[in-house]
């Protein structure tokens, strides 16, 4: 069967160096997509001329201004390279070389980033499992305990990730209540905000109301699944709560030299609207695809549909042909559950088409 | 394509949103440059659509096979992020837990990478000065020991780095020695390479002429230096030296989910002489710079200027005023020592603006 | 109330340098125990003289034919300092750096060992959870997957423990079920053991029964709890599984230097019957503690009583008043569990002692 | 109480059990050496009862006592099992995730320890060269600069060793300009005794005089080589220089369970005077040994003979014989320097003998 990536005919390569066919999209996610326009230009304009190396160059100094117009006059953004560096570097930042880290079994420290943390920065994960993905006030008492015992690796930062692994959204309320928790216990917060975006569309907040405002020390600002080239951000939102950001970003291999390029995809994201108009489309397509899917027969969807996810279950063989059709994965293959990402290039018509195509795999089955 | 270093005149900030003058240039770093026009337009040439993440698309695909153009057949890429992070993989590859590597000195890894190797590998340094940055088998022996005392940590990998951190060049003949008497003792070899296009370009041979042709077992190919956005590439030049390249970068924090933006500027980089143009005219602006700084009374340059940098001793008031007047360092500020790098868009006018100051602020000495 | 280490008059400090009553026991740890005379005499005899530190001496040597007594010719053992050491270094010698150990959730090396597993040798740890301490293929397999997904720690060793946290054996076939499963999946087993003596005198056979004969690659052997003063022994059993021993285990700080002294307290232990003299000793006291707090009324035991624990549950209030008299810990203190375990030198008269105080204290409750 | 030097006449290997001939002595460590009596006396006394597990038992307890005998009221001890545990711990303790610790090329942490500050802590050792073994301020200075900048790792501690590698001995004076200077600079101090009791016997001061009263803010306590079994101490001078030692402790697999007989020994070699009697005996014998090779033509001596240890360098055919009759190891073997140790057994017919022989060796020459 063919390869899903090359399917369209059409006029797409038109230049010979073009090795993919542009039209072509899928539902596997949200870093499958490429870059937005506006953050093309955006490197276009940094570029020319020379700007001091890693970090000392006007596009950094002024994304500064630009995250305090989202989270307030003390953050202090840290640009790095990918999500897995930002969230080592984050946590190293709010750990003591004896410290531990409580965290949802699902989440992506824990089981995504080939143990980096452990590896990397002798991080120990305190993990609790989760049906939503969302930890809460018990949850996190599950873990946080022994403080003065040495035989136990020492909690001394709560990790949630919003939205979560599985799609749903903390309401502000929910994460106040973490954090409030947390602070009691002497933890620090962390956010891995990997879709930060989507989540501030979903709820209709701006990002500040569930982070710096209930008291999130440090995030880990995603830029590359809304719509960036590379680059996520550390940005630092209790400045009490750590030391020395700089040299934990270079020590993490997370420096860029050139890092005006990383800065102003962050100020395209970020200083006007792209970042909500990015998030807000995804979000509704997932809406569409959820709405779409929840009239097929046969398909069970699995989790509230609150940011740009849609988890369901179907048929092993439905799965199968159909992804010979679109690319998706299995999120647990055992169960049949599979993801369906929708990001900010998805269409209208791209749902519609895989939602026909799903109608007919399940009217075969 | 037009020459890059013949740059538009004009306004520069003709967009409000540029923050930087993109006529100002200066002699600090190669990597203070911004990015290659032919770069940029690869971006966008790999822009649009879908495209699977995390290497899996088809211009990493592509790359492998450039790759194999200028290093062979069993040449393998892993696009990293930066150079700390492409030599830190790199040596994980070469070594077992117990292992250490043996390098000059003022290599990049023992003074430039904020103690990456040891903090996020655990890998032991053994240090060996030399005057010029260049390591030779004798050099080698004076760490090459002790293989079966457990209280030492074991010597199982050199790092070489081609050009050095001072310039110069090995020629063929010195790494070949080197990779022989390494493998003759049972190590492997690691060519740091962030200025490797620098040094073929000096040497008139092609990447290949020293390193897998040598014996070399895997390279850190740098990019952003030789004009790219973002991204180094570790290159695995001898396959059976390495196993698992793909997980060791993951958990070295080192995988871009969207990794053809990556790849895609190493192929327009490498696929046809770009890298080299490139190269050859950063050297040339070295040696132009060098030609006129000899002629200045009073200036000492200190090492052959075999690549892009040229380093030299002036009096620490000239220095400081010069730095008035254009960026760059001083390399050993105690001795009055600096460094100059040119770049691949120094201009045969930059040289010429900065010798004319030079001569000014040693006339006023 | 008075400490109850402390209880107890009578002849005891006869020397004034005596800190302590050692006339006083109770049931808190087997590592609250002291040390059998037999291991204090063999410290004397391997004294007086010079002997190669650091593993090279005569006791040592004769500690491989020890070893090979119990585990085959192909035995090789590594005297090390603690449990922990041991562990971390027996892991290190089964894992990549890209490797993940799979546990249970309730394994020591989880929750008792401070994180130095993650911290010192940066490994990932794959917890599941059981609730007798006991894995199974089944629960193994919840976390044996994604070998060649690079997002994920690649699970490439099983660590059990026998006698599990709880008290529970390992029957023969057990661990024979789980080193089958997993070395068909590509993965090696380690077996900690903390208290392997405990399990070969309750299950009734030689520890190569449990170990070597079913597959088992590398062992923890625990002599601290036995009876020794201290130290522990990495036992390789399957020499292809693992490399550089000696390497690992200086780095992992676990290399005495009069190593001697290590040794020779093995080979009391193990070139005679004392290890299996204490094994049994303490577990029939375990087994008569067992027997006395079922003619309880509303105490419940918790866990198959098989080697030297018994954990129990009993009203908060009770068991504050008993550790007034008695030393030994809660387990679980939310769910009102308590662990009591009995050493070497536990004595029936301990025993029955400490069940009449049970016996009261439920009476006033 | 009888000199442990003046050595029982008589059939060496009465009990059966005993495999080594405890007559036999050489000069090849001072860890060669056993157990002294006194110390295997304080091991029985502390035999018996339970005592708490992990450092909460009396005699440890008591041993803060002791230690504040010799460091002062503040001092807390932190008994370990190894020197290279002990080290590594406590300069985890002086430093940040992103701290190095200046010390001298030749010393233990850098060559003797197997990477274990590598790859255990994730420490970078910042090494200068040093004729004698010793640092000195300007020496410091070579590695103390760029605090600000995080390309390079962070001097945070500067590690000396009392006495050095190379058997010479710091006067109070430079220890107390040595501090002054890193402690100016920000830096800790930490001091490696390893064989402090010998520097203190030397130097003919308490040992507070080098460490404490000279502002040393943490000290590896060395007691093996002084005639324990095993233990070593980090002992915190400077409490405010230092957090969470136990939880270090622990992770860095250097907690004892049966501790108190660690503690117990080091009460028997602090409280009274064992271990300056050990020290000046083996210091004595090292001079006696000094004066006999300095009477023999064609042996230099290499290095200030001030603690225990003599250094010479003679013709390797020499090194080769007198090997052949006396236990010792070359300490460069290309220059042909042998390094000869005397440890608190050492007699005078010791020394004599092999002066004799050393005499007899050369004459053959």
């Amino acid at each position: 069967m063919a390869d899903p990536q090359a399917v369209t005919p059409g006029p797409a390569r038109t230049d010979a160096r073009r090795r993919h066919d542009p039209t072509v999209r899928g539902f596997a996610s949200d870093n499958y997509a490429g870059v937005h326009p506006e953050i093309l230009a955006a490197l276009a304009l940094a570029n020319g001329g020379h700007q001091v190396a890693y970090g000392e160059d006007v596009y950094t100094e002024h994304l500064q201004r630009v995250m305090h117009s989202h989270f307030g006059p003390t953050a202090e953004a840290f640009p790095v390279f990918n999500g897995t560096g930002a969230n080592v570097t984050a946590l190293q930042a709010l750990t003591d070389r004896w410290g531990a880290v409580i965290c949802a079994e699902s989440a992506h420290i824990n089981v995504d980033e080939g143990g980096a943390p452990e590896r990397m920065a002798g991080l120990k994960l305190l993990t609790v499992p989760t049906p939503d993905g969302k930890l809460t006030p018990e949850l996190i008492d599950r873990q946080a305990f022994g403080w003065d015992d040495e035989h136990r690796a020492m909690p001394q930062a709560v990790s949630i990730t919003q939205n979560t692994e599985v799609g749903t959204v903390y309401t502000v309320d929910e994460i106040r209540a973490i954090v409030e928790h947390a602070h009691g216990l002497g933890m620090k917060v962390h956010l891995d905000g990997a879709r930060i975006a989507n989540a501030a569309a979903s709820l209709d907040v701006p990002m500040r109301a569930f982070t710096n405002a209930v008291g999130v020390d440090v995030l880990s600002f995603g830029g590359t699944k809304n719509g960036m080239l590379a680059g996520e951000c550390v940005v630092v939102l209790n400045p009490d709560a750590v030391s020395h950001m700089k040299h934990l970003r270079k020590m993490s291999m997370q420096l860029a030299s050139k890092m005006r390029f990383v800065s102003v995809q962050f100020e395209a994201l970020l200083a006007k609207d792209l970042w909500l108009r990015n998030a807000r489309h995804s979000n509704a397509m997932a809406q569409r695809l959820a709405e779409g899917v929840r009239a097929v027969d046969g398909v069970e969807i699995l989790h509230p549909v609150q940011a740009n996810a849609v988890f369901a279950r179907l048929p092993h063989h439905v799965t199968r042909r159909l992804q010979e059709r679109f690319r998706f994965y299995f999120w647990n293959e055992a169960a049949g559950d599979v993801r369906w990402m929708c990001s900010f290039d998805t269409t209208e018509d791209d749902v519609d088409a895989f939602v026909l195509a799903l109608k007919e795999e399940m009217a075969h089955a």
